[in-house]
């Protein structure tokens, strides 16, 4: 299946073989779910490389790859791509430090490395069928424990026991890690986008924006929640619904052939009309599968159209700072027609009012 | 403090500024602790750029450093190097993308950009009180979560729960997230060296390789233990004690003035000897810090001497396809005369044998 696009690039690049370091896209094209090793894709040909730490897992895992190890990573690397035979090497630039970059040039100086960066980016755009059912298995592992934690967000909790909470539901139910540090942030601390959760306490009529997510064979789910402790004043309901309003404008805007910059001006421009466009200062989504951040980019300068079956993120936001923010993150699948929102917690606001 | 390291590093590279890239420097550079930014110092003014969603963060966190938001990474870095008026920058070589890198020398032709890697690399190895203080009590933490999870690790049990109970007990006593995906490797699993925990259920009579950290506060423990679930047979006694042995080998190599590959030695001829030589075939240490793995190197190529402050790992093992394996990790920190072990958990054969 992948061995088509990867052709192509080939073909495109006029490269003879791929070198490639991402550890999302080595396990995309050949198995390996472990830490460290490169891939190389020459003609038909796959040849994973590792050291001997992973000798046995990579014998296990891979997949339409043969294996082969070598003891130190640079030197073995180059000996096993200098004995190709090639002239012209592709290489996935945003995965290779300068560093090695340079090392293994030194050592292949007849090769011309010919740096692929956005044509290797969009390799994982499109989900198959099991990425869509492992996304979706993270996305229930992380809801499931996003809802058993609700009844401990209560004023006098603090942000981080509240993680703490989400954290070990997350890999009770199955997330091998959470998929990245939670944000738990509230009051003024919510005009953090990235908030990570601090010892600060909850406190009665605050918001509290909950960023989560959980990590199923690979695939990660992200989501974010914005909670109102006690009933919303004007200016609660007001911020939260211009944002839930501005991702309801950016789902329906999402169908086969709308560009990225369409949708993500769909939600910016409702923001921008309301008088907050200078407290959304992120893009409106970004693709999510093996890598929590990956291709598509949602944003004011991206390039591309949306087509049926990419998955990506759709979660716009506003941050005055002093006062706090919001932000509501659910998933979606581009289909034939439309789109399918994978993330099923309800953003309503007074789903999302908290009083005790 | 950092800066004398810093100027002396700029001084023999000749360079005016230099560019950081890796989170962990930027940290340990200006108190940053979010995931997205870049460091530069110029002399001694220390800027720190990053995007709009780490703004207030940065504001709050940084220390000894201004702040500057950038819209594009790349663009606002080059446009803020650019003005910088500088002829010679020094750059992170291992921790910028070959991407970022040609990005930015497009942009900046006039700059010569000179890669630091080895100099940068050792920044971080003396590690002051405060930070000593923090690996001890992400040492703690770790600790006290494998001491409370040893009840429920027995035949029956799969390796997946042991990891679950543990990595919620390191985020319930303050880890900010397991350090790195908990190793529970059983039975014949016990040859792989990073073998993350899977559906194995343990069995009777087989040993367990447990490979575990912590983080607080930035900073990391790593321990591994190998636990026997019955009466060890006469291999296991023996590949035990082999291992136990060299670490201990390595554990009194240690002192101010002795080379890396000394102390690396000092196991690997011990288990070389024993006749298991090919079964040792990782380093026998590493740096530890705001990394899990930092300068310096503990292995047979490493350069460099033990200087009084530095804290590594000493972890030899030894791994049997189809047989399994046994590893023995501990941290030390390098004192006056030798050096203090900062793990405290028993490494001897009848501590770890779990019969029930």
């Amino acid at each position: 299946m992948n061995q088509q696009s990867i052709s192509r690039i080939m073909h495109r690049a006029k490269v003879e073989a791929i070198l490639f370091l991402s550890l999302e896209n080595i396990r995309y094209l050949c198995g390996f779910s472990g830490s460290d090793g490169v891939l190389v894709i020459s003609g038909q040909e796959r040849t994973f490389l590792s050291d001997s730490r992973y000798e046995e897992q990579a014998r296990e895992e891979i997949h339409d790859a043969n294996f082969k190890k070598y003891k130190q990573k640079i030197e073995g690397l180059a000996r096993f791509l200098g004995a190709l035979g090639i002239k012209r090497l592709g290489i996935e630039s945003n995965a290779i430090t300068y560093e090695d970059y340079r090392k293994l040039q030194e050592k292949l100086p007849r090769i011309s490395f010919v740096p692929l960066a956005k044509e290797i980016g969009s390799l994982r755009v499109y989900k198959g069928a099991e990425e869509l059912e492992k996304i979706r298995r993270a996305i229930r592992i992380a809801s499931g424990s996003f809802t058993d934690t609700l009844s401990g967000i209560k004023p006098g909790v603090r942000e981080r026991m509240v993680a703490e909470n989400l954290e070990c539901r997350l890999i009770r139910r199955g997330s091998h890690q959470p998929a990245f540090n939670t944000v738990v942030a509230s009051g003024p601390r919510a005009a953090l986008p990235h908030g990570v959760a601090s010892d600060k306490p909850l406190q009665k009529g605050e918001t509290v924006v909950v960023d989560f997510g959980a990590c199923f064979q690979g695939y990660h789910s992200d989501e974010t929640m914005t909670l109102i402790l006690g009933k919303p004043d004007a200016q609660q309901r007001k911020i939260y619904e211009i944002v839930r309003r501005a991702q309801e404008k950016a789902l329906k805007a999402i169908r086969p052939g709308v560009s990225f910059r369409r949708i993500d001006a769909a939600a910016r421009e409702f923001i921008v009309r309301a008088g907050f466009g200078k407290y959304f200062g992120h893009g409106t989504g970004h693709g999510i599968g093996l890598a929590v951040h990956e291709a598509p980019s949602i944003s004011p300068k991206a390039r591309g159209v949306a087509q049926e079956g990419m998955v990506f993120t759709v979660e716009p936001g506003i941050y005055i700072p002093g006062w706090g923010g919001v932000r509501l993150e659910d998933i979606v699948r581009v289909t034939g027609q439309g789109c399918e929102k994978l993330t099923g917690l309800s953003k309503d606001l007074e789903e999302n009012i908290l009083v005790r």
